[in-house]
């Protein structure tokens, strides 16, 4: 009975660690919030016009929300992590504009994508105006050392997403080459965007560490559970967008598992699917049985289990607080999402 | 005799300008080289293979050359010149990569335009690891002032893009709205290459703004003369690639100057012309006859005149030195390009 009481408790605490993350850094965001919109404007119309049309469209800036998590837990808050924070969102969204436009993808966020109403172009160019930004925020800052680290980001997820590009529709390749690319365009940001917050607030060495390796974990277990969901999730169950990395041609951990361990018929199945862009929902539905019998879903989310319990391991060093409760909670979270 | 023998030897100085500038500035510039090389290596090859058919592509160099030569200029180096100058080429290429993208172009440096060769997706990404690489180049300088430079170049070169996307076939465009988008998208490029060159040389507030300066007005000629070669040059003369601004519905100054002006029937002419991107050569011919008819090229070389005027005169208060003499004859080579 204790048992179940204490589980119970430990469920409801990782269902509202989004909740209790936006409660505590409540004013920290509204700095950030006001300091997104003021940076997205321009006396070009366009420039906020779009900006402000995906900004605005219902994300839940993860990312800006873990910058100022993370330098509150570490209490000594200098400001900069309204910048750092403010400019990850902004890295963010030039990847998804960009990302849309390379993706050819037509929804975003349940809404038509920006390229669908501005056009590739302007979401090309828009993209590049926000990463100017970004770079002016924290050059604002004039903390040289967590310029460092943004840059590095930045210059990695672009890398990561060309390797992306290059392994697309690839059955070669590996489980390996798969966790570079969600490393590179997915982990690192989460990674910067909460040793950043670490720095701004003034952690030492080993809290840096910490936050940098606590933030590439969540992050390598987010994109984790982002491709299984993209499948449905662990049941495999099928419902509007499921199946848009397959028709991409995307090699994601599902599909490479599958394609090592399925009968030929299977992966003439999956072969045949992978980057067709009017696949059929049957179609997409043949395939996810076939995830299924080899169980690869599940094993992709067992996966991100591992890094996700890596990322609260990486928080051991530090003393506890209310605030290392909840970046704790936030991982179970993210992946939560799944099941 | 002695007049025509001083003028001789002036037009010879400046022809031979770029001649001169690659030779005071090549130790500088076999490193800045090196370091290009180095920065655009990836283990993801098509990185590298992108990057190095651009930028091996016989580009001048120009912007990078300004960057040492305008640290050379005041001698106290300090070997931040190099980053700078290596980051400045890579925003441009970055830049090229995108607008290639932007305006559909088939060709550029005379080679099939690397979106040809490797696709847009590819040219967007490698574009934004260029611009990753370039933060990070400037951000080992921890030169925090010449960063506050260079991403408000970034971002005000994106946002110029942007703006001249959004005029892209807009008949009310004013030479005003002209004269912004060209100081956005190029002349603020060549404004911080030299101000972060000077500020690398040791150079004080007053040969700083002197550089900037030097650099905003000579951007400026540049890209009026670019878009006066568009046309043929001034003397309107056809051949390949003339009328590709045209074709886009690319608002520049000879167009908005003729359109101003021109008779019902010219600029009907213009108008069922201009975005039209199968124009033949005797449509382009017709177009380029109006606006020889109204001087509008000619007038708009006199506008790259008066830059380049401003451009040499922002020089005047630093004390004469071979380095001043051969920056005043590039700016006069840089317009002498039309004639």
């Amino acid at each position: 009975m204790a048992v179940s009481l204490l589980t119970q408790t430990r469920q409801d605490r990782r269902e509202n660690a989004i909740e209790r993350l936006l409660t505590v850094t409540h004013d920290d965001m509204a700095r950030v919030n006001a300091m997104i919109l003021e940076r997205a404007d321009s006396h070009v119309d366009m420039v906020p016009e779009l900006a402000r049309y995906l900004i605005e469209s219902g994300g839940k800036r993860l990312r800006p929300m873990l910058t100022v998590a993370a330098a509150a837990l570490f209490g000594k808050g200098n400001g900069s992590a309204v910048n750092f924070a403010a400019a990850v969102e902004f890295m963010h969204n030039a990847t998804l504009l960009h990302d849309d436009v390379v993706d050819e993808s037509g929804m975003r966020r349940g809404k038509p994508a920006a390229r669908m109403v501005w056009g590739n172009k302007a979401s090309i160019l828009v993209g590049d105006f926000l990463l100017g930004q970004a770079f002016m925020m924290m050059v604002e800052t004039g903390d040289v050392a967590a310029l460092a680290v943004l840059s590095a980001a930045s210059a990695t997820m672009a890398e990561g997403e060309v390797f992306q590009l290059a392994k697309t529709g690839d059955l070669t390749t590996t489980p390996e080459d798969y966790a570079e690319v969600i490393r590179a365009k997915t982990a690192v940001l989460f990674q910067a965007a909460c040793e950043v917050g670490a720095m701004a607030g003034g952690a030492d060495e080993t809290g840096r560490k910490a936050l940098s390796l606590y933030g590439l974990e969540l992050g390598n277990a987010f994109q984790l559970v982002d491709d299984v969901l993209d499948y449905g999730g662990q049941s495999g169950t099928l419902g509007k967008n499921v199946g848009d990395d397959l028709r991409e041609g995307k090699m994601t951990l599902p599909i490479i598992l599958s394609l090592a361990e399925g009968s030929d018929a299977e992966k003439a199945t999956i072969t045949n699917t992978l980057g067709k862009a009017d696949a059929s929902a049957f179609e997409v539905g043949q395939v996810v049985a076939i995830l299924n019998r080899h169980g690869t879903l599940t094993r992709t989310l067992e996966k991100a289990r591992g890094h996700a319990e890596a990322a609260v391991a990486a928080l051991g060093v530090l003393p506890e607080s209310e605030m290392k409760t909840i970046l704790a909670d936030v991982v179970e979270f993210s992946v939560g999402r799944a099941y």
